[in-house]
């Protein structure tokens, strides 16, 4: 089944202990779309500037993403540039412009308005709000939030989380979020503000799922060449997602197997900076992946 | 079969946002002992002060842990006093009087010398060495270090690897022996080091198992009640080293069964002061947990 991303596209400039690169086609949107798009139909809807060149729209259609809901605004493409720490468990922040994202009003395409599959990427609570509001009774929505909008749209958050099925989360967040110093409370904690699924991302530590009937713990693929974290997040969300909306089927099992894509998703992305390595991957690399991931957990 | 620890015996004063509590029964050999003693015959090989009460030696003996190998010495047992931080992922040291431990020369007794299974406690690669000197062909040994004896004494150390089976270190502690900052490159690294398993404590983040056949990771059990992380990897060591003792054959499926079992035999003793929780522990709620485990890593 169809998959619609709302979120940010941008260009990256990344410094890492590995390297660095200028100009990287990146944003949430971008990630998730084309870590989704090794699963199933995605549609973006997300905002350019006058500046987005032929080439990063090619990439999108060569992935089969659809770019009807792509605004293309006067101004310039959202920017971003940041530097990774020597063990790129933390990053600082260079430069930002929001550019055309700045004044992103995000509008449903009238023939998007019933996909079934919906992920808000990182947002303000109220723009993912408004989406909800454009979607004709989605199947099975998540959402993405940060620091930003638990300090600052505590309020307008709180109000979306009953709005959507899942919550993706990282373990800094949901305790900021929760009030609670423990991981296991937290997610716990998490599931009563509204949320059926609490989706903890830990970084190189893998990641949580709560849920009222089960929770799931998975270890990040035991990659040994980390080259660029950006996007691992949005990768993750894009292979849970892309995934479920492929099966199309809400099970339980399922939803342990989506964590299993994710984790192998985010995995490709950190080998190679911003989407190249993730955009060179096919569904046959993956299930490679998805195979030593279990067996890298069985006991 | 039966197994040996070789280690600590003290009295520790412990402070955790949880509370605090004075003289706490504990060392690294305590921690061992008390949590092997689940599965197997441990046998004791420590040093005390006079000081040492009878009580002490009962809880040991409760658990048919063999005293043989605890020696009494003038003086007054190893005293240790730490404070965690709020979120108990790091701790500060009080204060250390290591008294009667300072001067710690293991005797193994004859009776002992051809035990089987064989855990070296964390103590300089020196003393590690000369107990493997005083034992007969032992089956399976595995060594505990710390960041003190990689800076301090590491050609002793790295003399000591291609005598042990085993390794088992945190991940700070494994990236600073090998120089890799990449932990899976770690722990290959530390392969080629000597031992044939190299097996990494991550704290709340779980555990890795490095071999030259497989690898496997696993989250920590998902407590939600962490009172005191006190002596957690000297239990997850003795909940390894006494499962694999107890069944008594080192098959890779046995490794795998003896990570997870270590694991739910250190979340127990997180959850109350010194050994309090650990030393009320059965094998019936241990085995519980152990299939709780089992759902909670099933994809």
């Amino acid at each position: 089944m169809s998959l619609l991303v709302v979120g940010s596209t941008a260009f990256d400039s990344i410094e890492t202990p590995h390297g660095s690169k200028a100009d990287c086609l990146g944003g949430s949107s971008t990630y998730f779309a084309l870590a989704a798009a090794l699963f199933t139909e995605v549609r973006l809807v997300s905002v350019v500037g006058a500046d987005f060149p032929a080439e990063s729209r090619a990439l999108f259609e060569k992935h089969g993403v659809k770019l009807d809901g792509l605004e293309v605004a006067d101004g310039e493409t959202f920017r971003w540039s940041g530097r990774y720490s020597a063990d790129m468990n933390s990053r600082e922040t260079l430069d930002v412009q929001l550019n055309t994202f700045g004044g992103f009003k995000p509008k449903i395409p009238a023939a998007f308005a019933e996909t079934p599959y919906v992920f808000l990427a990182n947002g303000s609570p109220g723009t993912q709000a408004s989406v909800l509001d454009q979607m004709k009774r989605p199947l099975f929505t998540v959402a993405d939030t940060m620091d930003l909008w638990i300090e600052n749209e505590r309020d307008e958050l709180c109000e979306l989380l009953p709005r959507v099925d899942g919550l993706i989360v990282n373990d800094e967040e949901v305790k900021m979020l929760t009030g609670e110093s423990n991981l296991i409370r937290a997610g716990r904690r998490l599931l009563e503000m509204g949320p059926k699924l609490a989706i903890v991302k830990k970084g190189e530590h893998g990641a949580f799922l709560f849920s009222s009937y089960f929770q799931q713990a998975l270890p990040a693929y035991p990659t040994d060449s980390v080259v660029d974290p950006t996007g691992a997040g949005d990768s993750f969300a894009g292979g849970f997602m892309g995934f479920l909306a492929e099966c199309d089927m809400l099970s339980l099992g399922n939803m342990k197997r989506a964590m299993a894509y994710g984790t192998v998703t985010a995995s490709l992305t950190v080998e190679g900076f911003g989407v190249d390595r993730l955009a060179a991957a096919n569904r046959h690399g993956l299930e490679r992946r998805y195979e030593e991931l279990i067996q890298f957990v069985a006991i």
